[in-house]
């Protein structure tokens, strides 16, 4: 028994080598399609989704009666759920990719030397990509769409649950890729469920340049811990918004209630409010009775249940927490130095605001709070690629390298520098 | 006896632990310098080696005095020793290194959205640094003042043949910043020479937030391996030079002759010499009595040695090797094609050059070579910090994240989005 598995995990690894090497080779010829090629497969890749939507469905449907069967939780089959308005959006998230600018060949500088080189910093793809996601199939093409973009190739190794949706959007697309006359191979999917697939990606560092997991804390870790690949990571959001003394309230409670209610389950929504002493007295009551409203569960600090004693006490633990669900713990701080070592202190370095109408401590707060995003007077809740503007997200860092905060299309590239020179030599 | 060890290791690990949370509370203290401030502490940091001099040759002496005696290699102690030169090359580095702009807080870019918030990516330190270096003492100030300028907390972890040099070095640089009012904590050395250290400290990913492992690429990889911090890597430099059909002969010898020959023992000097066959037989006759006029021994292809019979043959392993001495691979090409083939497959990505007067070829080159610098019409031993006019140097990475390439200060920082707003909220 030992000995046939281990010669069924030899030959998987062989396969997934011959794959990722395949892939390897193709990422050289994306690298190198103009702009115009790129955005033609594209609009071909939305449409091939459009037209073959009932085999999309059919799949999906079977997805979905396993999940049922095995009754996993509602949220779960939500995500898992594709329509045909969804499956609309993801075609028309394809055109607007391919109307975005393509990133690859941009030159970031130019500058020349002394002696007459002329150095140029220009953008090129990072080159093969694995994507590792759980069971939102959507994911498949959205993954595709911005890494054939960004001149990459991808390898994409989606949940089990979502085996029969993931194959039939990945078929569709690639069979696309490769009618447009593009190697077949600049995507593609890990169709084996066998879990040891992912631990044997990892080691390629040969042929695979970054690997990005979508999905839980827990699969970020292992991801991490196990790849001798570099990874970008996206742990959590524990994010805050501080409401300064002297703070505009109607502002400020509109603002927390955005961050709050708007859509709690996603990573930048709030998770901790910290209120200023001078200003909690008054602002507290108020705010705490609205986010009653709509249905927040409030943990308060010990000052903050002498204010509203109707609120449950926070722990130390609830600092640390990304509840993702209607729950805001609040606390009530000295000063704006102690609301930065707050966030410092206890939160994911993701997206943290401050309200306030005092210029000083609203710079103090950007400068001192290590954040992705810090915001001055606005909801958290705008960290998001598209949103920011840049036309598109393939996820968000928590990282510090490489990339910060929404990642678009020109966070999927990396640079090189050419060197043009005439005859030059080092003395 | 087992047990022993384990409360060691663990009391090791508790010390080395508490050090890493010092460094990263300093390194918030840091971050926030002016550069004003940071200039006067580095110009004072020069200052200082200049004024300890003797205690560091002092210390030296006994490092070199133990190498010699343990009969390690004279490249080794070549490096190792320090002289009045060296230690004053030191000292202006740290003035040199004052002079520049600090990367710290500049606006990258800015922009506004439709609903009024104003967005700037901005940049910031990316935070504590870890440097595992082997034998060269003068790597421990080069990082202190490439750390402390870029607003980076170092914790540095020497070899430990020049323990006592890295200690006078380190306590010397400590002194200064402690008097100028910085916490001492920015910069920290680890002073066991005990092994399991280094393992330690790859685990800390909360304290630390880069690797960079400076040395050999047995170190690298094992660094690589054991890291759960993300690490910059340079590997090795196999670097290429292409001369194509029509290129200027006696150009081409010159670049040549100095990537090959002007320091051998560097990353970005050549180790294979492709030719175009259509001028091999003219071309390489000259060129192989250059080289070997200059003491370099020649390996080359079978069609190089019917032009040129004397030299030896080159394996396949030939291809892959960075010799690192005066030895050259010689392959005739079909054409830029196969050169860049030739490049990707066997290359290391890191400097790679063509020599031509055909400005299609040129361009092709340029584009396809995946490489980090890549050049035409120049040495490959333009590739450095100094060089490129970055005005200082931390290292070359091989990787294709975050930085590429010379990595200078900029490529010390990272950024964070600073978003100013008037109370928008998401609908």
């Amino acid at each position: 028994m030992k000995k046939t598995k281990k010669t069924k995990g030899s030959a998987l690894g062989k396969s997934l080598a011959k794959m990722a090497q395949r892939v390897r080779e193709a990422s050289r010829v994306l690298a190198s399609l103009s702009a115009k090629k790129k955005n033609e497969v594209l609009c071909a890749m939305g449409s091939a989704l459009l037209e073959h939507m009932g085999l999309v469905l059919e799949a999906n449907r079977k997805d979905v009666a396993r999940a049922l069967k095995k009754g996993l939780p509602e949220a779960f089959i939500e995500r898992l759920t594709l329509d045909e308005k969804r499956i609309g959006e993801m075609a028309e998230s394809m055109g607007e990719v391919s109307r975005l600018d393509d990133p690859v060949g941009a030159e970031i500088k130019t500058w020349s030397r002394p002696n007459g080189l002329l150095i140029s910093k220009v953008r090129v793809p990072i080159g093969v990509i694995l994507v590792i996601y759980e069971s939102r199939p959507n994911v498949t093409s959205d993954c595709i769409g911005l890494c054939f973009k960004s001149g990459n190739a991808v390898i994409l190794r989606g949940g089990s649950h979502a085996i029969e949706s993931n194959t039939a959007i990945f078929g569709i697309l690639q069979k696309v890729i490769e009618r447009e006359g593009v190697p077949a191979d600049v995507v593609s999917f890990v169709k084996t469920t066998d879990r040891r697939a992912v631990d044997m990606l990892l080691q390629m560092d040969q042929q695979i340049d970054l690997v990005m997991p979508r999905g839980g804390e827990a699969l970020i870790r292992e991801v991490r811990d196990k790849s001798k690949i570099p990874v970008i990571k996206h742990y959590k959001g524990v994010c805050h918004i501080f409401v300064d003394a002297g703070a505009d309230a109607a502002m400020a409670q509109k603002i927390v209630l955005n961050a709050k209610v708007q859509r709690p389950a996603v990573c930048n929504a709030v998770e901790t409010l910290l209120v200023h002493q001078d200003i909690a007295a008054g602002f507290l009551p108020v705010m705490v009775e609205a986010l009653q409203a709509a249905g927040v569960e409030v943990r308060g600090c010990r000052q903050t249940r002498r204010i509203v004693p109707q609120v449950v006490r926070a722990t130390q633990e609830d600092w640390y927490t990304e509840y993702l669900d209607l729950i805001l713990s609040v606390k009530v701080v000295k000063d704006v130095r102690q609301a930065i070592d707050h966030i410092n202190h206890y939160g994911s370095s993701h997206s943290d605001a401050i309200v306030t109408q005092n210029q000083e401590n609203a710079e103090l707060f950007l400068k001192d709070v290590d954040s992705a995003c810090v915001y001055v007077n606005a909801s958290t809740r705008f960290t998001d690629g598209y949103q920011f503007g840049l036309g598109a997200e393939i996820g968000i860092s928590t990282d510090r390298l490489h990339a910060r905060g929404p990642m678009g299309l020109e966070e999927l590239t990396t640079y090189k520098y050419v060197i043009r020179g005439s005859g030059q030599i080092r003395e």
